[in-house]
């Protein structure tokens, strides 16, 4: 379903070319100030830079449907809707015939029967993190917690001066990612990349042992983003080469003369969780991003019309690398997540 | 909360040294064969070879209470107990001042005020993946996929033979673990691993955009089982490195004769999954375990009694690589998802 | 919250005079015709007869904003909105400090701490049953059954010609209403009803026992609706004053040749449903609809900012009897029910 | 599903003749005192007195099987089983051929295709209220309030002294109802009952506006008791047959000194909800429970085996008012519904 959360609950809704997209956001703490403002920011951090971001431009503004009172949230369910301004039909129905190589088409097509709308990618489109955005504005101010993804790596590049040297080696640093970014438009081509996601000032005892750790849900939420191929909390994959000597978490730091709540382990390689609940320590992930799927490189695919291999060429301008707007998506979905959790607590 | 699942729900509930442990399982499909030896293969397999193991030996019989009649399951909520008989109790008071690094003492101590059960982790334990184990062997029942986890990595070594090497380089390959193991246990030490889950025979359709996308079900799940640090599908954190012409899947076979619901992307850098539904590929995902967190080796900690650090020794024989008890673990919440999913198709 | 369905799942949002109100239907068939003609009667009914009506005149005329290509379902999310139109702000300031008796202006201000919107009830509307209506008119599509609601009892008096004379003696049953409504509107006065709702053509099998049993469902749904006093199904309450032999079904309708799944028990004391499963029987409830807690006759009532009983007038022309306007409510919170289970099955 | 709640989650399963019955709790909160002792009465009160009553003797001692250490609970999952030891196995294979009038067994079949445990009703017994008993008593411990119920009517005899007469005339008043179960009991038939449930000390705010309102999950809890034909709340059914001047509560009751959160309606027409949410005043509510299926008297129904009529008379001693033992297992269903939603507020 399209529905998140057990007391702070998210559904999203439309399609990319439909009538609006949209999100329902119902458990919205009471009294909480809201504006059209609010959202400009996230917004704008989605949209990204000149190079790599996807042509298409939208208004984008949100219309706050219900929920919001005198510029305060209600507590009933807050609605908000982006109207779809900026809609090409025609440019996919090609895609029914030749589904995109690492798109949707197809499986939405096995899932819906056909009855899927392929324009523009329709329900399954990217655009759809536009009201998961706006939801995590609303979380945000839910939480008192600190949430802040960056990039931190592009095509294989990894930002100079950021993060510590991951154990796996082989990663190039440079300067900035202009030359990747460049290289792989002059080669019709994309690229992925990695984002973190650091939250402080968590309190320890959110999530649940088992089926809803905090690790779960944040997984949970994550891989509902389009594209995202891994996740790892902490030492993450590296941990699985560590010894438990190296890797374990010991408890070293007192706070405010030892008092036991404000005790929280030194290192942490375990991104802020112990057996499922938050220990004190910042909430620490990283995401794959993988590379855009429509890229303007002709490929050789299946034509299911002629029952015979084809070549496609995806017509239009291309993101060379979605990763780069997605740290505010990233960021959204974690103030989803910890907003319900918080509720619960 | 310790449920999982929409259709087929699984529950699952007891302490390591408590009276038993064991499972609800909602939702089960009536007329399915179900026998105690049913449970012995994946039951062994839990409990894994005789170096790197965890000392305690337990029956582990499972004990049907409910859902079962003449050796088939009704329909009703199916339910097993693991009674628990090796409980040495008084081993872990100790606890309670010192919290072990890696171990949820400290978390659920505060999650649940001090009146958590700290025995053998008490219902934190990695017993209690013997009834998700239990379940898996139901759920296994209920679909028609084969799913097979295998441990690919072990302390960094790399299985001679298995998969192709992965892109970050560093990684030795041996003909076993047999060593790394050993120098672990002679260092007092212990190390992580990686296990490798690929699904077999899924039919194209299951799972949700967004929300209840497949990747976010298995991941959901996954971060369930105790020491997960990461999940990753298909071509995972790599495909952050690669180029979109390097990773698509584009579709280029064709079964019986083009007829689409057979067509299916040659490559499977995607796992088996486009927009959060199967595409009738392999389902294939690697999980990342942490090196066992109670060693034989003195850590330096926190003690909250005192308010001062303290070297901690755990008694008492220790797991050297509790990785090679997962895979069976992997399956089973594997198998879980996708009867889930079978049943809501 | 504001969201039910396990497979076919209905949020609704929105306040009386805030942008608008709506519903998002997610896990709707593919491939089902739907265009804004189909809504027409269900609205149309919703909005009753002359006299015993709210004065207010919407348009409403229901906007789809996703869900819907080229005249079909998609299978995605489905989203029905409707503008509010004829809203008079300003009316409702008083009752913040006099509650409407029999409103939920107190609660409200308890629950969501004096925030929630005042103006026509906000979020407490009677009017989000317009959603409800719209997504009823969607679920009805759903399933195969007939589901019709009528109205059987209004102030006390009993149709004619309509149900058998129930148990409990005293009802008058006359030739219409005319006289009972002009009669309670003279008095400045308001009247309840009762529903009664009968669906046909409906599969044994569906429900669960316990828990998620089809009253359990079908009496959620019913009491969502504003103004629900009690149901019933079968006998109902009568059923509680009849001998074991009088209210058991026994099975002795034998169609098309004795074939088992067409036997059906002859009467119909359970209403259609066996622990908690239906049976093949019509699905057979009452409901009891209070009268109109908006009435033009003063009442005594308590002023929150002064502290003194006070004489409340509440401004406005007022709906004699509501529950004319209730069973195609009643029927869309069936056809709810009755579509989520059906996906289930 | 056998499963309610959101954060206090409540699973029964097992059946009649199985190994044991039993109910897991998931969200209990932890630092409980919980002792055997506990459940004594309220399951005494579930056995009821010598006449009209199951002949079927149990010992009926619960077993907690996890959450609870040294006397306290935990905060993990707390379960209770009941094991089974008076069953009788033989007795049922009748009712696979001749489906009992006014029992599940023809639904069972339907729906779990005749692999349905048949012996005592199997997971559809009367016996699974038990489980729910003990999970009241826990759920009892969770709440502040006082819940209370009784049982007001049996075989359509009001208890003298009880509550004011309803509105619907026929009822008779008698000392006892020793003459209705003794007649009912020579007659080889039975008697049904109507339960009233009373809640003091409930807070404001509890509940949410319509799909969890109060009423709404109150009657989704009571009619997954067996053998229930109606709910009522307040008023009830007789609000249908009042005018709104004479149903409406208006506030009038003003408690040290007029502070709002103190202002109560000072009727209670609505039973202590309005638009969903407690309003302070007591949640008031009456069950009408059917008379026994189960009746010593032969009746003729269908006999699936052959085709033909037949005359089923069932074996055993019977339960001449099963509504006799129910008032304890409403305040279980209460108290669960309350427990979650306090554990939300």
């Amino acid at each position: 379903m399209n529905t998140f959360g057990r007391k702070f609950k998210v559904s999203i809704f439309g399609e990319s070319h439909g009538e609006a997209i949209g999100v329902v956001l119902d458990g919205v703490q009471p009294g909480i100030p809201l504006d059209i403002e609010d959202f400009t920011a996230d917004i704008l951090r989605r949209k990204s830079g000149p190079k790599g971001t996807t042509p298409r431009i939208e208004a984008d503004v949100p219309e706050i449907v219900s929920g919001v009172y005198n510029g305060l949230t209600t507590g009933a369910p807050l609605t908000i809707l982006f109207h779809n301004r900026n809609t090409r039909s025609g440019d996919y129905s090609l895609f029914n015939a030749v589904p995109r190589p690492g798109h949707a088409d197809y499986t939405a097509s096995i899932k819906w029967l056909d009855f899927n709308d392929p324009r523009g990618g329709g329900h399954f489109s990217g655009r759809l993190t536009l009201p998961i955005v706006a939801a995590g504005v609303v979380a945000k101010k839910m939480v008192t917690a600190r949430i802040h993804a960056e990039l931190i790596e592009v095509g294989g590049v990894r930002k100079r001066g950021g993060e510590e040297a991951l154990p796996d080696g082989g990663i190039e640093e440079k300067d900035s990612w202009r030359e990747v970014l460049d290289q792989a438009m002059a080669d019709l081509d994309s690229v992925g990349g990695v984002v973190e996601c650091r939250t402080d000032g968590l309190p320890a005892g959110l999530g649940e042992p088992f089926f809803d750790s905090v690790e779960s849900l944040v997984a949970h939420a994550i891989f509902a983003i389009p594209g995202v191929r891994g996740i790892e909390f902490g030492d993450g994959f590296a941990a699985a080469r560590m010894r438990g000597s190296e890797h374990n978490d010991p408890f070293d730091k007192v706070v405010d003369g030892g008092f036991q709540k404000n005790a929280i382990p030194s290192k942490n390689g375990a991104g802020g969780v112990n057996g499922g609940i938050t220990n004190g320590n910042p909430l620490v992930f990283r995401v794959a991003f993988k590379p855009t799927s429509s890229i303007a490189r002709p490929q050789e695919t299946f034509n299911f019309a002629t029952g015979k291999m084809t070549t496609l060429q995806i017509p239009g301008r291309h993101d060379t690398c979605f990763a780069l707007r997605t740290p505010v998506v990233v960021e959204a979905m974690t103030a989803i997540v910890l907003a319900d959790l918080s509720r619960l607590l």
